[in-house]
């Protein structure tokens, strides 16, 4: 039985060994096609594959039973047609946690601190004497600080889980919001029926919602204005949750304190996208994960739930 | 006995009530005078204070004999010419560490993740694609995350003791240097003697030191030859322990990552300094601290300990 591990990322096959009837096999999936000596494979690992390359993987590879994604959300594998009804689909929940969470707090601290401001006047060699010196502390109707800061992060999974002990070392009062409520990792989870109520005490809003039909725009101009005009908003999710139209229009009326985007509706963001020029937005290039970490771990966990029989992990 | 307190931030004057013979005065610290009413105060209060307030307090003020800084480093009192020997003088060390901490972990993640460089592609309306997708997680020869970073603090008082367990919580691992070695909040502080082995080992350097004679140039040409050729400096400590044309040097001849400097030789920076156009040179405008936190406290504690006739807080 052959499993195809990806060469886009460096991955220890001496990690993965120790399954008797099982055989290892890279290949390379950027390339358009799996080659022909690999198309019998039983389980296929995928990660930053081409469009092309998942493609062939679903017209030719018939014994094909477990596809397992390195990536938080696997949409490129759904894309290119594969029928989790026939082929199990696992994904990487969990592989990306640590760096997302870092790179959200990131982007929380930055526009807390203003350093895209701080950047735009650097560019023009000029100091930027108003966000230094003696400084109001917490002042009313601003995000300058996550200490007392009232963050919402919508979308409590294990990012979540992840990124609140961060904020809270830092003095912030973290609440969440998911399908379903409940106390998870010391912290109160709302449902999203009370996001009029949550969304007005929120100085910067999180979401690390997954991108599907039911999340599409799950932020648009009513919620948007729900939230206070000092507010930010920071989405290491999916582009879709947004509704980008109604972003712009909320920060060029003044009714949002800025958004910090790792994620867009259309990545590469399009030139003709008003997003970019907006002073208080920060344009990250889908950079927060990218990166997993213990991929063989997760591999290893599941070869042994599939040859035992058992359910996989992060079957979607 | 007369306190004046500084109307340069807001002090809550009740919580400073209490001690019969005291009487509590707000005075305008950036008027180039101290009203001739108030001129006969025991204790003065400063914060942002004008050059010419301190210089019209050292030759008017002759009763004076505690003045309170509430800046970690009370630098302008001392140039305005107090006599330590004369007037006891105390910092308002500890009312910064949570904002200097925070606005370090700023810049040490917006440097990881290049935040920067971001802004400037984003000017440009240009996606940085080659900061975004997949990416080598943890490449050697660079710093871009905290995970496993090994990060040296040069400088192990109580802003560093509030930093540490953010660096830990993200999984950098956390070394410090200062003249006294020892283990400080389960962090071992190395003496300055170990510096040669110490920033050899080094992603990110974390200066923060006082601002007098014996730290000046403190990271000068040699030491900085000393760091890594990916690794970054973050200042939050006094420009002037920083060899400023040494770090354009190392900069420009590739043997250093990069640099996040919230202070400087000369503040405003000049025009003409060469760090204004550094492509991975990120200036923030002292906008670390500023915003004393719980001032209130330490001057009781300090007024308790006065009429009591013990050690005051943090004299220098």
């Amino acid at each position: 039985m052959k499993l195809l591990y990806p060469t886009s990322l460096y991955l220890d096959p001496s990690l993965l060994t120790g399954f008797p009837t099982l055989t290892l096999h890279p290949y390379d999936p950027r390339a358009p096609t799996i080659p022909d000596d690999l198309l019998d494979a039983t389980i296929l690992v995928t990660w930053a594959n081409s469009p092309q390359n998942l493609r062939h993987a679903v017209n030719f590879m018939p014994n094909l039973r477990w596809i397992q994604s390195l990536a938080a959300g696997p949409n490129d594998v759904l894309a290119a047609g594969f029928d989790p009804a026939a082929v199990t689909i696992t994904t990487g929940s969990g592989l990306h946690d640590r760096t997302v969470a870092e790179h959200a707090l990131a982007l929380l601290l930055a526009s807390a601190r203003k350093l895209h401001e701080m950047r735009d006047f650097q560019t023009k060699d000029e100091w930027p004497g108003h966000l230094g010196g003696p400084q109001p502390d917490r002042p009313a109707g601003a995000f300058t600080t996550l200490r007392d800061a009232r963050v919402l992060i919508w979308g409590f999974g294990n990012i979540a889980k992840t990124l609140t002990p961060y904020l809270t070392a830092l003095g912030a009062s973290v609440r969440g919001v998911a399908r379903s409520a409940g106390v998870r990792g010391g912290i109160e989870v709302f449902g999203e029926d009370k996001l009029p109520e949550l969304l007005a005490e929120t100085d910067a809003l999180v979401m690390i919602l997954p991108g599907d039909e039911s999340t599409r725009h799950a932020l648009g101009k009513e919620r948007l204005g729900m939230l206070p005009r000092h507010a930010w908003v920071v989405n290491v999710g999916r582009g879709s949750t947004v509704d980008e139209e109604a972003l712009v229009e909320a920060l060029e009326g003044g009714k949002l304190g800025g958004a910090a985007l790792d994620v867009f509706e259309t990545e590469p963001l399009p030139k003709e996208s008003r997003l970019w020029g907006q002073k208080n937005v920060v344009v990250s290039p889908h950079a927060a994960g990218g990166r997993p970490q213990g991929a063989e771990a997760l591999v290893v966990d599941n070869l042994r739930r599939f040859f035992a029989g058992q359910t996989l992990r992060n079957v979607i």
